[in-house]
């Protein structure tokens, strides 16, 4: 019955050629593809924002830095007015710029998950703190808690297009904050071997977390060579302050050698500049300020430019990411950082509606394909977070594996060349052949390695849909949340797991 | 109880302040906004594309064009060839491309609505020939009908960010297909005054509809002097032959003073080559023979340049209008359009989703914002379309609007001066002020200007969505479906209504 004739056997043929596992250098899309054609300022209005920032640091500066902060930076030039604020002279700036890293690897646990953060190379992945887990199932939201964000890491491990594994949400069943980091570290490493981020912003914990750190690494050695964790720094509390006690934090995760994100989440319109230039500027400014820092504590430490304004809602004051106005200011950031030529991150793929419904659709693909073809380096919040922020979803996180395959194929772009103009295959078609190209060589061989597949997204047309119980998306995403939390097994050797379960309090089960 | 304090009131006024309808030098976004931002081929590529595109046309050129139009063609130059194609010397081309009409207009009956299709001014709208509407309260397909596309032209007119009206379904209800056309065109005009598009093919149907469509105008120098209504002709059946019937009915088109759009529809991989730049380039030399045909019979007339090419599964040879590679494939011609100079249009923001689900959301968000930032003057099949143009839904459409409005915003970019960097306002802000700068004068001033605002998108925070009893998307989409329907009247007068009725049968009531 399965073979039909010729063309049931060739649909089927193709069909399960393509549902083979694609050789690495076959697939359509990988992490890392080059961005860059969308480019929403000129290469004078980039200009114009570096010298605002430049001059927003020589005239306003940030206050509030811890006083090893001001001796690190006082002592490479920073001046220290009697005001309390620190301030940049331009050549403070380039000096900075001058030591710090570039080209920087985020190494996963397995190398084969390594972020390699150069020119406009993309990668997308989750980020946040969101306080409630999104149940489509039921239509409702209840605090997250540890075992949700180890599920949601065992996800991220099996979802190709979701490429790091940032914290998204908060284990609001660990009620002390230690327990929290050590939590959250854990939870994260034992679902994935993909990069992680933290954001420990508490600099007593750094030392205890880098306990369980190393013991996870196999020692500290291991853990310096291939740092598999970055710290979420929210070093400064915009407008053009320092986070004390962050800054704090993060001169202890230098120390530890861990890679930090320069963080800088103003809102535009509260605190930020409500226009797109002025909180590009003022995050600008502020992210070069804690380049300075950082190199002052260590030169060449590696640190992502986080410049991530966020949009809000101006008629009532609420956060929010859905909007255009936030694409533009991902996309925006991202030029600013490959003007530096250093690493970048923003914020983008993230929805303010409470379910994955059509406006989560929109809202994600809109600032994640565009964030993608800014070419910023790495794309936070790119998937599962919905209610600005406030609540992560499963179902959704393994729905974004479609959107951002789709948003990585328009970031790897067009090849254009002789074969691709395909001119001989238009004139054998036309004037020889059959008129038609489909089943030509050519096509063929292209099926595999030029176009993305969705896995959930449905392509049937209506009389299959109908023929088939017409399929619903989110009962096939929570179908395959269900078949991947049923299957997927911690990334820990169970050796690991009981000696980490010893000697701490876990809040979930592998 | 409405003003229970300062904050109250404050943010009471804001909200009321904002849902005041805007003076029009006011509105955030508008139709024509300029794009151009996103590039993703390189000036050398497009030159590549043009030079295999007027390759393709010496060499191959194009079968099956009608003696008509064969007479026209040879007399400006054209090599009809004894294998009975048409092909086209380089001098041929550049020639049509002197005479083509540049900067056109299409008029809407309410010249508010006129959309001016220069440079990279951009346009969304609807279009297509889905023969099912579809109906996301009882989760099914059904025929559509007149009364349909009569409804879905009503909802555009009340839509701000839908600026055109192509017919974008079939009414299945009229079985004569000249009745059919004369439906199309009284149910879509009947509906809106905003610029309408139809799809005759059928040549002798011209005439008689031309005549309903003088007594709309009030007479043909009315509606010579403005038309109205433009036509889709599908002029190829690619790769590379005319249709013959389609360019006899686009011969009596031209002659009727109806703008043309020269629709080439080649599907990547099936009857246009798989690849992006192969398929670009066969589109692109289609057009290009049909503005030598349309300036061959009437030098200047107003034509659109339709390249249309559209996504393939190649696994199973379906059409798919969601994914990245057609959001390539319409950016791709937008630049080519511009190169040329010439008003052009592709497909954007249709789905291959049955419903208006999460993955409609994104895959329609993909390509609308793409060939916005791409600057595409025309950007068809833009709001309402699923089942990769089998159905359209008129919540969808509704709920586009809202999507198209965020990527409008988009495509309007970033302003960057002195004013909107704020450096002044930083320095107030950090130095002198509040250290916020929500409420600050400048910020209040940019909330109407800068901003757009969600009609059914959802930004509550979880606590306010549970308060309101959980709004959902489409239950508000239906319900504002519903209200537009009871509400909006028909846009032609009484009289004319009982005159056009009493000559023709209409399947619709108004």
């Amino acid at each position: 019955m399965e073979r039909k004739g010729r063309r049931g056997g060739g649909r089927a043929a193709r069909v399960a050629a393509r549902a083979a596992a694609l050789p690495d250098d076959l697939r359509p899309i990988r992490p890392g593809m080059a961005g860059g054609t969308l480019k929403v300022l000129t290469e004078a209005q980039v200009q114009q924002i570096h010298e605002a920032a430049l001059q927003a640091l020589e005239t306003i500066g940030l206050a509030d830095a811890p006083p090893s902060g001001i001796a690190a930076m006082v002592g490479v030039g920073a001046i220290h007015g009697a005001d309390g604020r620190l301030r940049f002279p331009r050549q403070v700036v380039e000096d900075a710029l001058g030591q710090a890293a570039r080209g920087i690897t985020l190494p996963g646990r397995d190398p084969a998950h390594d972020l390699h953060l150069t020119g406009t190379k993309v990668h997308y992945g989750t980020a946040g703190a969101a306080v409630h887990i999104v149940d489509p199932a039921s239509n409702s939201y209840r605090e997250s808690t540890a075992q949700d964000l180890y599920n949601a890491a065992r996800i991220t491990q099996v979802l190709d297009n979701v490429n790091f594994f940032q914290r998204p949400m908060v284990c609001r069943d660990v009620a002390d904050n230690l327990e929290m980091d050590l939590n959250s570290i854990y939870a994260s490493v034992a679902g994935t071997t993909k990069h992680v981020g933290m954001s420990f912003s508490d600099p007593s914990h750094v030392a205890p977390c880098m306990e369980l750190i190393h013991m996870l690494a196999g020692g500290e050695e291991a853990w310096r060579a291939r740092p598999f964790i970055s710290n979420s720094n929210c070093f400064v509390v915009p407008p053009m302050k320092f986070a004390t006690e962050s800054c704090e934090t993060m001169e202890h995760c230098i120390r530890a050698g861990m890679p930090v994100l320069l963080l800088s989440a103003g809102m535009a319109g509260a605190t930020a500049p409500s226009t797109i230039a002025g909180a590009v500027t003022q995050a600008t400014a502020e992210c070069l300020a804690g380049m300075v820092y950082v190199n002052a504590i260590q030169p060449g430490h590696p640190a992502i430019f986080g410049t991530w304004p966020f949009g809000l809602d101006l008629r009532t004051g609420a956060m929010c990411l859905g909007s255009g106005e936030q694409a533009l200011l991902s996309s925006a950031c991202a030029q600013m950082h490959q003007f530096y030529g250093l690493p970048g991150g923003a914020a983008g793929g993230a929805s303010d509606s409470k379910m994955p419904d059509m406006q989560a659709g929109w809202e994600q693909m809109c600032s994640n394909v565009m964030a993608g073809l800014s070419g910023l380096n790495m794309v936070y919040e790119a998937a599962g977070m919905h209610a600005s922020l406030l609540g992560f979803c499963l179902e959704s996180l393994i729905l974004s594996d479609d959107l951002i395959g789709q948003a990585m194929r328009c970031v790897r772009g067009i090849e254009v060349n002789e074969e691709t103009l395909a001119l001989d295959q238009m004139a054998e078609v036309c004037l020889g052949g059959t008129g038609h190209y489909l089943g030509t060589d050519k096509t063929l061989a292209l099926m595999q390695c030029d176009f993305v597949y969705p896995t959930l997204g449905n392509r049937m047309s209506p009389k299959e849909w109908e023929e088939n119980q017409k399929p619903d998306l989110m009962s096939a995403a929570i179908a395959r949340k269900e078949a991947i939390l049923d299957e997927a097994r911690a990334q820990v050797a169970p050796d690991l797991d009981r000696a980490v379960r010893d000697r701490y309090a876990m809040y979930f089960q592998c």
